[in-house]
């Protein structure tokens, strides 16, 4: 398919990268509803190794089966699906070419113990892409947990190697641990680093989580005040992690967490696309609604992106 | 030989997988009493690093010599044979084709002291396997464990060389470390999540411990009442284990634990197939008993994997 | 073009190395306004992993695009421009071969907690410094941190990988950590010794930062008052940094810290000038300007290293 | 020289293992006054790594020499000598092809500290072994140290590769550290379980102290109580080690501590006859001595292996 | 130029060593103006390293220039120049051919804080040796510290790799950390314990510091009385060193430490003479005289291990 003048000028942005990974970037952007607008909307199931089974999926049962999600992302017109390595690979030929898959290649788990590091294990390799046919792989970061210099370390090794084999890289930058207080981990000061990190650790494609009008760095409540920087509105904030991530020359989505009502739901999009941010990641939104509850929302969610709703 | 229809159901659930490792596991599910059904008994011995000789032996002399346990699994027609490297050495050559193996490549020992990781060391390598003529690779991850994104890197690393050298794997997940209490290490939402871990980390096989009703994650404790989840009988939690380990996509068995009366072992074979599981993995109940009483046992707990019993 | 001879003098001091990598050196020293004299003006822009992008980049946000920064380098006419490899990316294509790059190949950044060891993530490799078209990597050192020999170890492999490939290497000597004092962060006894331990590491460059008359270390205060070294002036302070690089056989720069008023600048470039030193490295002084106060000030310090100022 | 029965007996249990280690053991148990018999005695000097060379040689200074231990060996007729690379490299080319050497490839010192890991240092590799000609690598295992798991991970590694050259494998198994008390480092229990951890390991010859009737582990009074283990008498101990050594499947020599008289050592080797060991591992009880005495008692121990005294 | 009966004799005890390796020995024992003597005189400069700059050099400020040692190795007739790798790069070309050289490849440094572990970073490779066309590469270990067997592993492997490549190995043995008290760091135990470290573990010359009287270890003190080794006198004390390096069959050269008269010096020569040393290693006290001084001194040295002084 012909790619659009909107798709091409985000994939201008990528200078330094081969055609192999422009070439995926370019599949996840001109698939689905949003084809060619250079918005997105990906469907993240990786809450199993998150937060368990039970906790998952029990509230829709459905989604115990991999198969479900890789449907439920087709139907919807989603850009792409993501998951780690055992649900891709149950439906590996089933779904062959019918969804561009993002392999997330670490994972944490609730399992862990307060002594445990603030770090993820490596769950899956660039050659398990290869081979599942995924188009990124995904990889999450902690800034601010002591063992962030590890995930970043490990990250830009599998980038590295990603790309030299023509697949893209999707960073998680999820503020964390030790250097983060809790407030502190959705506070916009905080979301913006954490996008401008994940910019310079190389990431094609940033997820950040929304922001609130917290600041938690002393420097940066000077700094946001002297500047008069706009933090007022969610808009406001989703437009300042744009330009942390190279004044909008890298692709940015945000994500929603735990499962809320529709409108709230609507309302973050909206936000998004009036900050000029790229899309939505949403699971647990989606997935733990019945399959026609998600079809509904996923619909209307595209129409928001698309200027319709 | 000609494999059954439930068997092909149960390969064709592995999308992502080569030939090589679909041979493998068809191997051990087409071999002994239980061949073509989709149900397996598993005998493993690796006791000897857990506990040490004389507390796995000593009750049935005869064990000392590895000898032994390959013809006891032989004998009693089971789908394969588990043993660390030293074991399987020993009696390769004189059983070779006549038992599938199972390799396990990693261990512990109850000579580790208080301070020590809760971690096991890596005993054998996949190239080992190759060279024993061994089906698959055992390996063990403790959910919970500090040291559990160690192991799980770990198991990936070797999942995959294993895979790439057609070689099945499957994962012993069981919770155990910092993040687990005594009571938790069987408790029901945490032996889901177990089994679930090693279904997303890519395993073939999946080993778990039965669980008793307990929930031991405060958020599960939430959810399984609001969601109903059914744990209150042995057949009931199996059958939720079963769910988690991908709707039934994954082949599980699950292990008894500590040498026991008979009909208790008995009972366990009737809950895990009417949940659904695939079988039990036994060792201490077969081997620390005479050989004949152990026939006997084994026998009568094929039957019920028949239905004769 | 032809080197000067001055230009030739310098590469002579550089024995044990090769052709690729002088020539990498020529290529800075012949490059911008003070192309042939043997001196340099670097423009860094790594203060987005360091700081964050807000306060970074804030108070003049021209400078959240990357493409700025490679700009104001090119329309200043300096030696050449640093940045991690995101920036690098960003604009690699539009300015192929228009401006020496240094690829900075390790970070830190603000949201370290006080447990997280003194160290820097490696974030980026010499492969992406060849795939880039850059002249040189370039890696901080932390001398007196409890991390500083895994850098020293870093940072000595890279080297030789860098080296191997016909690429220069730039080391940021900054003493940090656990062995020293805030004061002794800039005292000029461990100033010349991170100087001078750059050089022993194989340094082709030298990046210190400009040090006071603070003697931290015991045994330094008896032998510099024995030996009557002179460290009363800035200028005399740089000399003796530059004995300690091999007596002026390998080039060392200095930076400026903190943003602070032109004529502070000025002054520390004519104590450089005096003390033998090479140049100039000058990120947040030139870039938390406006382009065109910028342009100034950059044009005068160039001026003042021809001497006409 | 055609090997005995007993020797082709014995190698006929290595099943796992090609014919170049199966030489190797051949070659060992076919050397010196016990060739054919089964038995072995080897000399180790590697207290000068233990206790530093005073300790070691000022007793019979003339073992300062490595050259003096390879001639004793030779004159004693012994199967092996067993040394670190030092001092095999010092007699490598004088005593080529005269008696089998074993590559001591791990030590540890006595200038360890109480807070340095219970561990040893790989000092060197299997290379080494094949460069000087010999027939098999050391290696120690300290069970019970909070560091045994990487110990464990080390020789299964060097085992691998050993055998792929065709060098055997000996593994030095003594308790040591934080999960096992001074008492317990001689407790029968852990001696057996010593013994059948390096027979899971794949040694192909396992080395252990003789032990006390202590038992350490609790479980393990119970089960030794309870199943009517004997343990009353030093053969019978050593008897149940064998048994745990693959029920007589794996060669297994003791050793006998520090200097002592010589109807202690003759005692020792009695017992170890009577139990069914394969022989005697003798070090500072025959190079401490004159060479005159070591000799006398040498020829003595071999007389009690070949059942003439 | 033809080896001396008595330099043929000194590499006669390499025994496992290739000609590649025995030919750089050769090269520096027929070097200066001990060369065939078996005699040596080395001349290091790795202060900068662990004093830093001014405390090394600014008593004689010549020495900052790396040119300087050269030639004052040169013109003082030396067997070889060591120093770390910038300052051999520093004069590789200029020097080719005309001193044998030793890569010092690990280094320490003063701005270590009490926190940090009692190491050396590895600051320069094998190949690096190669490429610059060094005869041997040196090594310092810290026997007695937690991270001495960290070093011993390095140490082991370099040295394999510079063999495989036909470079020499020189082994600096200091005892250092938390296993050793002050003043055992010069006892006379621990140095013969040092020395003897540094040949099992297979180097080619040893380097270690002239002891005191004083013993360390408890259990030392009661060998050395019971045997009655002769400690009272430098010599005694430097023939008990040689004796623990294989009763001379390797080559051992003793350190000065910190600069002092003289006549100092020269007493230890004619100790290290008497005692059977192989000579002296000599930096701060002769680099730290005036140029004049130094060669004065080294002079007089020289005439010492020839028997004229």
């Amino acid at each position: 398919m012909q790619a659009t003048a909107e798709v091409k000028k985000i994939l201008s942005y990528y200078e330094g990268e081969n055609p192999g990974v422009k070439g995926k970037l370019c599949q996840m952007l001109m698939t689905g509803k949003l084809a060619g607008t250079g918005k997105m909307i990906i469907l993240p199931v990786d809450q199993g190794f998150e937060h368990g089974p039970a906790r998952s999926f029990a509230p829709n049962p459905a989604g115990y089966d991999p198969h479900y999600h890789y449907q439920l992302a087709i139907d919807a017109g989603l850009n792409a699906y993501a998951a780690p390595l055992g649900p891709l690979e149950a439906g590996a030929d089933t779904f062959a070419g019918q969804i561009p898959t993002i392999l997330k290649v670490n994972s944490a788990n609730s399992l862990m113990s307060g002594t445990a590091a603030k770090n993820q294990a490596v769950t899956a390799s660039v050659d398990d892409a290869l081979r599942l046919g995924c188009s990124a792989i995904g990889f999450t970061v902690y800034p601010g947990s002591d063992a962030m210099f590890d995930m970043f370390e490990e990250i830009v090794e599998m980038r590295k190697e990603a790309a030299s084999k023509g697949i893209a890289t999707v960073i998680w930058s999820y503020p964390r641990g030790e250097g983060v207080t809790k407030e502190g981990e959705t506070a916009v000061d905080v979301g913006a680093y954490a996008a401008h990190i994940a910019a310079l650790l190389g990431a094609h494609i940033i997820k950040i989580k929304l922001s609130t009008d917290h600041l938690m760095q002393p420097e940066c409540q000077k700094v946001y005040s002297e500047q008069s920087i706009d933090i007022a509105s969610l808009a406001a904030r989703v437009k300042h992690c744009v330009q942390a991530s190279f004044d909008g020359r890298r692709i940015i989505v945000f994500s929603g967490g735990a499962s809320k009502g529709s409108d709230a739901v609507y309302d973050d999009a909206r936000a998004i696309l009036a900050g000029g941010g790229n899309g939505s990641i949403i699971g647990r939104n989606s997935f733990q609604r019945s399959r026609e509850d998600a079809l509904d929302l996923l619909g209307k969610l595209t129409d928001i992106y698309l200027g319709k709703a």
